[in-house]
């Protein structure tokens, strides 16, 4: 999958009667036909869109994970990525995290009038690159087109479908008062790259997003370790200081959260520096938190850490009866604070 | 179901913070949150939204149907609905003619910074009633937030999941050049309300959008007809005649069509008339037609003129080995004309 900022037309850009999207692309008539023959079903085809029904048919049996998510990142080519992959691997991963194989991915957009069609191509061309390499297929999609200065450029919803893994029994009242935290990777790259790239200062770092898939790792601890993982969550908006304020509110429990263990890289910690961000409420996007039984940290710490992406994981804090409902952390310097929850205004459309 | 133009607040509306969505709304914190809680949750309350996980887990088993749409209808509020109930029973509806019960639906919103606290209450309200009319879940969601002037005010989409009908067999290779063609009501009402609501010419008319959820008919006919159905599909955007041309470059069969027995009221006539629009173009959200064995048209027919709002269904035509690929339109002075397709541009944002 190409990672490069510039995506590259890797076969011929079809020939379009516009250079850019018109009302008349929403208007579900002929160039609404066109223009899904020359892009969308052209790169992603399979029996369920050459069908092109109002609903795509797929098989499914047992428990069904469900997750629905619209992106609106601005801007929409980063280091490392493009709304569209992001748009793939932001419905995949909330699938894996709930322990499920992502199989089945709607695609919807809305463009606004104006947006350039080799633009849209190329985003086309990154969900076509992410949904090969993470094994999902686009079975159903739509296309609406709004008026230029009533949207902006494209915004992109996937809505996902996974099987979930036999051994996946997680949930906010399975985590006990003294489960281990861990983190698969470092924080803030994905957040760290948008808001450099925002801010001009992109070639001050090599920073990339971490847009990835995450379901095979996931699966790989629901196989081993089953029931003792009682949560998994990826921390995309609000960083992992959100999740880990949710998990406190939710089970009434307190969280202790060990900052000279959190896997901060040095470009990442200069750019908070510079732009005045706090790393752990920064969004993520290839990394997820797992609250598992004390029992099994070490080893579940080993197999994250053997993972192609998760050399740096680590075991993050504890879950605590103490302070309940609260998220302390225990400072590198001896000191103590509650992470309190981010209001939230601090990075808008970040994903 | 309140179908008045006016969205009645039929229970105290949640006390909020601000009067109107802010920036901070969006960012997945506190201010996400309380949103969440005082709207979303607090009215569409179930099992899996209190989980608040990152996906929904649902037991399915077999043929499941899988369909998407986003919302972007301009005026929000019309004469018999709102973008909130058209975002569900448009999804109700795809799901409804591919011979599926709707079960689940994701809910995914992008709200534009400055959307009235009132209005998008409003909207929820007809979501969760439009939700209990059709029957269906919101089992998991998404809501993101863009700066003024990059959206417009509220755009929504509803992907859902239905289980199919164990008779259901339906499909464009399905269809025979025998079949009848039949139409479940009046045409363009709900195209031809929102244009006369853009063009000021509501109260000259009495007309109201014909949303409603079709699903429950759709199955009836199914238990009924079973493989004698060959295909439905709900002509909503282009409009009926739209869906006709589908199925004739898609079958590369013929469809003839008799002006006289296509039922159009005459107030949509008349506004047709008056916006220069041919009705067999314009959109409509409560319709549906079918292409069935004409051995069962009859019987069909009869069973549709039964349900409530299908008085004026009727044969409006059959599907011909003649000249291939093209709708021929019989007129009711005797003339004959090919029926385009539609090249789109007539009707923006008119779902």
């Amino acid at each position: 999958m190409s990672k490069s900022v510039k995506v590259k037309l890797n076969c011929p850009a079809p020939v379009q009667e516009f250079d850019s999207i018109t009302i008349g692309h929403g208007g579900g008539g002929k160039l609404t036909q066109n223009l899904l023959k020359s892009g969308v079903f052209s790169l992603l085809n399979n029996e369920w869109l050459r069908e092109q029904g109002d609903a795509a048919v797929i098989q499914l049996n047992g428990k069904i994970a469900f997750s629905t998510d619209t992106f609106v990142v601005s801007p929409l080519l980063f280091p490392g990525g493009t709304i569209g992959d992001l748009a793939v691997n932001g419905t995949v991963n909330d699938l894996a995290v709930s322990g499920a194989r992502p199989l089945y991915l709607s695609l919807s957009f809305i463009l606004e009038e104006g947006l350039e069609m080799t633009l849209f191509y190329q985003i086309l061309q990154s969900i076509r690159d992410a949904c090969v390499e993470a094994g999902v297929e686009v079975v159903t999609g739509d296309t609406k087109v709004v008026e230029k200065g009533k949207g902006d450029q494209i915004f992109i919803n996937t809505t996902g479908i996974g099987e979930t893994h036999p051994k996946a029994n997680m949930g906010m009242n399975r985590i006990k008062g003294s489960d281990a935290i861990l983190l698969s990777g470092p924080v803030a790259r994905h957040g760290i790259t948008i808001m450099s790239k925002r801010n001009g200062l992109e070639f001050e770092t090599k920073l990339n997003s971490d847009t990835r898939p995450l379901h095979r790792i996931c699966l790989e601890l629901m196989d081993k370790f089953g029931s003792k993982i009682h949560l998994m969550r990826d921390p995309t908006r609000g960083g992992v200081a959100t999740v880990l304020n949710e998990i406190a509110e939710q089970t009434g429990l307190g969280i202790n959260l060990i900052e000279k263990e959190l896997p901060v890289e040095d470009e990442v910690a200069g750019a908070c520096e510079m732009l005045g961000l706090d790393p752990l409420y920064v969004a993520n996007e290839g990394l997820f938190v797992a609250i598992v039984d004390a029992e099994i940290a070490e080893e579940c710490l080993d197999l994250l850490q053997k993972w192609e992406h998760g050399s740096s994981a680590a075991i993050i804090g504890e879950v605590t009866e103490d302070h309940p409902n609260k998220v302390v952390l225990h400072s590198s310097i001896g000191g103590r604070r509650v992470l309190a929850q981010a209001s939230g205004e601090l990075l808008p459309r970040i994903c």
